[in-house]
């Protein structure tokens, strides 16, 4: 396919303001209904972010890649499969679009548009959790990327569901979702104060991913 | 496929009709179910419909293209690939669906056949929230029917899963449903006085991501 | 593919023997879990059930067709698309099947084996959901087939799924299961002496989607 | 595809260890969060499990064949599709796999990470129920494997998911995840007294499939 700079850079910015809009939106909807059972809070959050990636990648993957994520973008550029350049705007874009994808559900729930979080989320246990998550979310890409590309939309969707749950940290695994999520004072928040710790340990998580992909995933003559 | 316009006008009819059955069946069903716990009942509710359209599109996509929704027949009139005479028909046919639909399933519950419903759904974040929901639909079935025209029923049917949740108006995203629900007062219903915002709204979504399209998904020579 | 009859038999018998053990089981499972939560239960019985058909009709409809339900091998005899004989051997072998995984279930949860179940089942508003269920059921097996028939184990999957909570009877929509039930007092019953009027407006659903297939499944010349 | 054996290994290592992260994590998640309801915590276990299963089996089938399982590799031996050194090397991998996997899990939830599990899962019912469980495993794969081999993560996925209910031992169906089980002292735990007879009701149950797929997959001359 054959898309312009612009058309990639806008299928990034709409396709992570929708993520946001999902996993901040669902948070907000889920909480406010499930009378105080935060497993079902949960469920209400889960599904939601799980289906709607399955959407966005599946519908916006032949523009631009279908990144959302800078640890995405990050790891592409280490790969040379995106230049430093557009990597950039990439980065930018999906910042700009998590927090605008977060204004807009602020708005649909009659929320306070600008909001800090207060909720922590911090320690060595949670930064582990961050490390696995990401890890996990960049070998599952890459993976299944090189042994079956149409399963990409489905195997990304499936993963966040899972790690939703197997992760202490309900799996950010995402810089520009961390920092989206630092301006939502809801269920799905963060303390901005806490947000470069997530960051740091969602890089080392990629990074690690792209490093024994480099290895496992390389076939014998 | 070749099937003819009367077909054609059933299978929007039997699909809009199973759509409405379901979406008010499962909300009556889970409402009675769930013990007060409106979240647990909105997932009742959830899962069923996007099992639904899965099952709907998948099988009556090839004869009639499976719109069940008078604002995916206008944006597909707006891009000249439906005749304006066969959308009306289509949207007279949606319209009669939905309510004989609301109406097997008030049949299957024991409750009154003709009901109107006094669930207040206004002011302008409700209305935002069909725009969003709106917009997110269309986008969703001309960027997959573009990309991966065989995901099309996954991808409408999970998007309007995660839809329920980050959408404060639980994401009607259609003028026939909004009109069918306004005649059931269970947990689907919308007050009728209510239902002309919403399908403003909803029209103004799907407009919306009808232009976005015809930029972001034209590839460059 | 090329099976025996007695190989398509033993498949019939497995795959309604499975479907019957999760439909019991889980129902067991669900409800001494919920803590008396109803919509919880019926959440634990409806993923199961949708999962098991999927994997059920995936790896034995290339043997036998996967019908494990007396109805779809009625509809398929209609459609002399299956000998009477060996029809009326599958029906037998799909009930001693169900039969059997009933008390397959007993036999994991620790139950009576024999059991008749008290469950009430009856009236006009039950047997219109199971007309509406088998209705539904039949039609989405004919026209998915027709279609797209590897879509076949999803939407029968989803479909049922959905059927479980947009009905009031939840959904039997099957003769072999509405025996096989009656012998389990447990969440997913059927009074014995209910069981008849489930399975005529079983039929008739059946009946009534075969005869709408024929006319709006046939493509013009 | 063509990967040597050491890859293979880390491919086994790997998924066996996500895998058990996934089961005793999301475990961990659902009963902290569920506030005492049993159900929406196997809810919140069951979803996980079976979407990383999807993922696993679909990166990481291609380089190992993703067995994750020594009662899996047992039949493959079984079947000559896999020498008996490598069998062995991956049944080896798969054990160490798990416990690294669940103490990895103990890490992320501020667990201590040694732990044994002090639950009883024992008896007649118990043991009937993995046998069931891994019949239908080992069935689910061999038949999947033979008539649409795409379909066997989607169908592994949602066989585990329908079997956490429908098993009264919420399916284990798997020696290396029983003894890694037996290293947790939270939901997902078995007493490590308890795990050989999990383990021999395994290996009887998927012998058994194997038999019986011998015979019902052989197509007729």
């Amino acid at each position: 396919m054959n898309y312009s700079t612009s058309q990639r850079a806008v299928a990034e910015f709409i396709g992570t303001a929708f993520l946001l809009a999902t996993v901040v939106g669902s948070g907000i909807m889920a909480e406010r209904l499930a009378d105080g059972n935060v497993a079902i809070a949960l469920l209400g959050n889960t599904i939601p972010t799980g289906a709607i990636l399955y959407v966005l990648i599946t519908m916006l993957g032949p523009i631009s890649g279908a990144h959302f994520n800078p640890a995405v973008t990050l790891v592409f550029m280490l790969r040379k499969e995106i230049a430093r350049r557009e990597s950039l705007l990439f980065i930018a874009v999906q910042i700009i679009g998590g927090l605008i994808g977060v204004w807009a559900a602020h708005l649909m729930f009659d929320e306070q548009l600008m909001q800090f979080s207060l909720k922590v989320r911090s320690g060595g246990a949670q930064w582990w959790a961050e490390i696995v998550a990401s890890f996990g979310l960049i070998f599952t890409i890459l993976a299944t990327l090189k042994h079956r590309a149409d399963a990409v939309p489905a195997a990304v969707g499936l993963y966040i569901t899972a790690a939703y749950w197997f992760t202490a940290s309900t799996s950010f695994a995402n810089p520009a979702v961390t920092v989206a999520r630092s301006f939502s004072d809801t269920f799905a928040g963060i303390r901005p104060v806490d947000a470069p710790g997530f960051i740091i340990a969602q890089i080392v998580g990629a990074v690690a991913a792209f490093a024994v992909c480099r290895w496992l995933l390389k076939e014998q003559k």
